[in-house]
């Protein structure tokens, strides 16, 4: 097949034109179909007979749940923690926290205060049944995350002459002209549709509605196209208050600049509407925990090695205050540890778990947030959360889906990244990501230049505690680890998003912790097998 | 033509299945395109020479921005408002308020503290920039209003055996069918379809990804179909993780069931994401004007007549509060009436005025908020915010877009018809039209019946102060008085979202304010016209 450019190089440069959706869209491809839930309610767990220990490794999100679920039932819980702090990868960003990266220079954060950016998590699907259940228990507040926003920018460097256009725009033409031709195509009958003579009529007519066509079937400015398109000059008061239609954009160039993935993107079921976030930062739901669970975790202690036999497990790891080793005794271990640290330990597991842990590949990924001194996004803008796409490395500009209207700097979030453009920027320090993102972001904001503040960026594989952003499952890897994965190890059992269906959300850790301590407990009170 | 029923009144009947959507999408068209806003900035206004008297009638949102703005520019402003509080149709309801219809009994609203409903307008589009001027100049903190929400139900009783089907449902399967048959078109060629091979080829990538189609171009149950259209069996963790794709529905019966409409409805310019609401309820807007207008506004004043000559206005009005007779004497007035309240007025203006004020309908709606002793809809279905339409009487139900997760009872809109259903409810009691609610929405929600706990109604013809719902401009109308009813007649001039291009929305009344004080300033300078 030859195309325009005759290369297939070339060929696949168009076919990632707005590689923002397209990568992201590839990536979930990638991850076992990540999605929902199947989350109906907390697996109820029976009182153990007599003391029953637990150690728990990672504080993360599944080693929360799990040490929340357990210590509730009535078993005796301890929590190792790498970090000075809760939450592992749920985690925000606020002026005076600090960021350390390996081998890169740290990072303090500068933000004003009550700005925040979460560099991991940032959003919850309405279906992550399990995440929301915790969120309502613990009284974490949730408010809508804009995911879809009509009056977003979808920009490629090679179309519309670099001009970003607005995502009404690319999404109501697509509908419009992909409506036109298939009345078209109905129409002329000269090809077996396979259509029933209601069933036609029943299509014309869903045609010409969802893509404001006019009587005659045509996509052309009109004032039913403007109803949904928008005008050229906006309705208004006083004498010269009659609006003016707009124009579409030209079909051919629309249908190469491949802007139409942002469609495709936002139609995703992990995309759609509604989608949440907790109201200020992401670090609202480990905090929630700290008041029940809190007291159980061990801070700054870092495990060397899991042992166990028929008696219990033992976890020895360093105190990292003054370099002390120590050793926890436990009938039982949840080691929700991602898999990339816990591939570095001595582990005393099954062959086939340790194939397992060391056979799954994780996502690098990057993300950078931008402070600046005025939220001309909406002031000049009228851009009101939502994602921004483009073509270039940063992929993504994503505004703040709160304080809307609000006066002093915002925080938007000025890239984000899997993959190749990943790999390339983990690569760079942080000053030269940040450098990075404020010259791409200014092709489609040019009041970036003026309106910088300040920025802090999260190269995932860089970070010490994980090591990577989340696990990157192949079919390969499914089928050949999944179950050896997930399945009780004697007196050991893994949790964690690695652990699961949903990879990459905190709901496959939820879920996955969830698994664990019903394995658990079903050992603890004699059963060989969950 | 003939179609399955073989009569006209079926075909209507077939084609408004989705009466819902397709009922406020008519509205929508019959309202002068409202959409809109062309709103750039507050016109410049010139202290006055002297003392410069203006009477505004009317305390709604025309007359709290008239009012604003001519008291910060120096003018000796006073607002006559029939009603207690100030707001008019910017008003929101909440336990222990009072509505009282013509010919109706008293209502008294008995929902539990922190619960609300918006009985007016109750949604704000991103590009309604004038209403969004004031809400940041005055500090109202918005939230996002959930319109779209892919997990909301669509219902029509002839259709899939009356069960409400998931919006994504219909939404994904939709795009993928027509996706599909145009994929069809295209490569048998056998259709002259105009598209170049370049575009052609385009057009078929972007059908396969936004319709989630196979690389065959076919949409059927797969993994490429379950990242859009979910799950039959939800992606867990554990053993048995593994998820199972969904299956689409017939093609047919979808596309007979007219539930597609909404897909349009949620495209249209008005309801594209993003979309706002006062946090707290509608009324909150109207509140903020108080400290700056409160004490220009002269409550339970109802207007009798509007006299002027050459030297000035004269207002005649009554104190509601002891029936005495008063006139206030002013330069100018901005008469911020609704038209069938200022219809029935002696008004010395000209008699194209007087003709525009009797020559333009009004819209009739009726709104029905439903308090249930829990929010079902989330713990029970995963319903967040958005709407559900239907093709009963009831229209629509839309959910509280705030509060997510909270326990305790919860406020939804049961019902909110235009048109014909309006009139046919504002003939009953206030209690007839919730057992109508009541009853229509248990088909869609059985948890009705038992989760029932009180409810209030509105049918805005019956509201004494209004005597409609908001104009309902023909292009005849338009055509004829338009001009006559926006131009400054002597000393007069009308504002309110009548008076305006964006009809039936807030931003209307805002804009025809602005463009009122305009004028208004232009004669106070010497002016003929502004």
């Amino acid at each position: 097949m030859t195309d325009r450019t005759g290369t297939r190089r070339g060929f696949l440069r168009r076919l990632g034109a707005a590689a923002g959706a397209s990568a992201v869209y590839d990536a979930m491809r990638t991850l076992g179909h990540a999605a929902e839930s199947d989350f109906t309610r907390v697996p109820p767990l029976a009182k153990p007979d007599g003391r029953t220990s637990v150690a728990v490794l990672g504080a993360g999100l599944a080693g929360l749940v799990a040490s929340y679920e357990l210590s509730r039932a009535g078993y005796d819980v301890t929590v190792l923690e790498y970090q000075a702090r809760i939450g592992g990868r749920n985690i925000t960003l606020r002026g005076g926290d600090r960021l350390v990266e390996m081998g890169s220079p740290a990072q303090d954060v500068h933000f004003a205060p009550g700005n925040y950016f979460n560099p991991g998590p940032w959003r919850i699907p309405y279906h992550h049944a399990g995440l929301l259940h915790y969120c309502a228990t613990l009284g974490v507040a949730l408010e809508p995350f804009v995911e879809t926003n009509y009056n977003s920018l979808l920009h490629s460097a090679a179309h519309f002459g670099g001009r970003p256009q607005r995502y009404r725009d690319v999404a109501v033409d697509y509908a419009g002209y992909t409506a036109e031709l298939l009345t078209k195509a109905i129409n002329t009958q000269a090809l077996e549709t396979g259509l029933s003579r209601d069933e036609r009529r029943d299509v014309l007519q869903a045609l010409r509605l969802t893509g404001a066509l006019d009587p005659s079937g045509q996509y052309h400015a009109s004032d039913a196209m403007a109803l949904t398109r928008g005008y050229a000059k906006e309705p208004g008061a006083g004498e010269n208050g009659a609006p003016v239609p707009s124009r579409p954009l030209p079909r051919g160039e629309l249908m190469a600049s491949g802007l139409w993935q942002a469609i495709a993107f936002h139609q995703t079921y992990e995309m759609q509407t509604t989608m949440f976030q907790p109201a200020g930062g992401m670090d609202m739901i480990s905090r929630a925990f700290i008041p029940h669970v809190g007291h159980l975790v061990r801070l700054k202690s870092q495990v060397a090695a899991i042992r166990q036999d028929e008696h219990g497990v033992s976890v020895d790891y360093t105190r990292l205050e003054d370099g002390t080793r120590a050793t926890l005794h436990a009938d039982f271990c949840i080691c929700a540890l991602p898999l990339p640290i816990l591939d570095q330990l001595s582990c005393q597991v099954s062959s086939e778990l340790k194939a397992a842990i060391g056979g799954i590949a994780y996502h690098s990924s990057v993300k950078i947030g931008l402070e600046f001194r005025r939220r001309f996004w909406e002031q000049d803008d009228a851009i009101y959360g939502g994602i921004s796409f483009t073509d270039q490395t940063i992929s993504q500009i994503s505004y703040p889906s709160h304080g809307y209207l609000s006066r002093g700097p915002g925080v938007l979030l000025g890239g984000y990244m899997f993959g190749e453009s990943a790999m390339y920027l983990a690569g760079m320090t942080p000053a030269e990501r940040i450098a990075l993102a404020r010259k791409e972001g200014a092709a489609i904001h040019p009041q970036y230049d003026k309106e910088f503040s300040n920025g802090v960026s999260i190269a995932w594989s860089r970070v010490p505690w994980t090591l990577g952003c989340c696990s990157n499952w192949s079919d390969q890897a499914r089928q050949t680890h999944y179950r050896n994965l997930v399945r009780m190890d004697r007196r050991v059992v893994l949790a964690g998003e690695h652990a699961s269906y949903v990879g990459c959300w905190q709901e496959g850790a939820v879920l996955s912790a969830l698994n664990a301590v019903t394995q658990v407990n079903a050992r603890a009170h004699g059963g060989q097998h969950a």
